[in-house]
């Protein structure tokens, strides 16, 4: 089973590796990670980079595809070279899917029209002028689309998927090799849960 | 603040990440990621690499000091030169940490001896042979020394650690940005709530 994931500069890590780490151990999982040009390819902040294996030209389809966020979609959203190569993959793969502003990009491919779909909270509007339904959920499945919230959502998406692809024990079992118990600090993690101060914090609506 | 982060081959990816997200929105964060050499190094899997953009020779102190775990772990536990080396960053540290079988690296390098500590839920008898005293929780704070349990743990340690190096409001700052509200599709994450064929599938005993 061929897992491609798509990465780009000033992509936000976690957002391919939480869903790597799942999908990496499916039973007869192959992966690349792919990009423009084979070679490294730096990260949001700029102090890691992950290498792309192979160039986005040398794949042509996928079983699943995982497209992740980050600040650098902004490109990504304007890139008519980048939809096309989304939408191609998507003609081939069995489950096509997103992490946080990832859900951007296959929006901007047009694969979420009329869609429900979620992504990072702060990018709700952009994704619903998209035209996708934007619920503020933490995994929504539309058939073979599944999209993911922000950053670490990508785990509990990719178990999700572990499980409708390979079964519940498989998945059961990759929880338990990667020990995901989460145990957060702090109720912070959604807009909902967060104290208002740390919320205006990042919106800038203080 | 220096955050160093030490990766080496076969590595487990995730292990790294997940305290790389949160880290590195810390304010003032520069970190760097190192290996015995510099340029690419190999996951457990293979198919991933990330870049390592120091030799360890080269980095001689660090605020906060990052050891993730994996397969490779067991190399580095028989690799005197590494045990020498984080000593030294040791000593120069506010925070020494590890992730996973990353504390029984902390281990050969004698630094737990004495003290509580925790690691993969597999690891728990090796970690014990190295002198410390395992519990089985998901972080573990001795003074300055932190150890997360397995892998996804990272995550959960580096927002603790966020908390007590930049306050309470930092760290759940970050927490909502990388939208840590985990919503795990299963009960599985520990030996203790996993079903126990799906214990037994890891380890061997069915």
């Amino acid at each position: 089973m061929d897992v491609v994931l798509l990465i780009f500069d000033r992509m936000t890590v976690l957002d391919a590796v939480g869903p790597y780490e799942v999908l990496s151990r499916l039973p007869g999982a192959r992966v690349t990670l792919c990009a423009a040009e084979a070679g490294p390819v730096r990260n949001d902040s700029g102090s890691l980079a992950l290498v792309a294996d192979a160039a986005m030209a040398e794949i042509h389809s996928a079983d699943i595809l995982v497209v992740p966020g980050g600040p650098g979609t902004r490109e990504l959203m304007g890139d008519e070279s980048v939809h096309e190569w989304v939408r191609a993959i998507d003609r081939t793969s069995r489950w096509t899917t997103s992490v946080c502003t990832g859900s951007l990009v296959l929006g901007a491919a047009g694969l979420l029209r009329g869609l429900r779909a979620t992504g990072h909270w702060m990018a709700r509007d952009d994704l619903a002028a998209l035209g996708a339904t934007v619920v503020a959920e933490r995994v929504v499945r539309e058939g073979k689309i599944v999209t993911a919230a922000g950053v670490s959502a990508g785990i509990d998406m990719a178990l999700s998927l572990a499980g409708w692809e390979s079964g519940e024990e498989i998945a059961q079992a990759i929880q338990l090799l990667i020990e995901y118990d989460p145990q957060p600090p702090y109720r912070a993690g959604s807009p909902d849960q967060a104290p208002a101060r740390v919320v205006a914090r990042l919106t800038g609506r203080s």
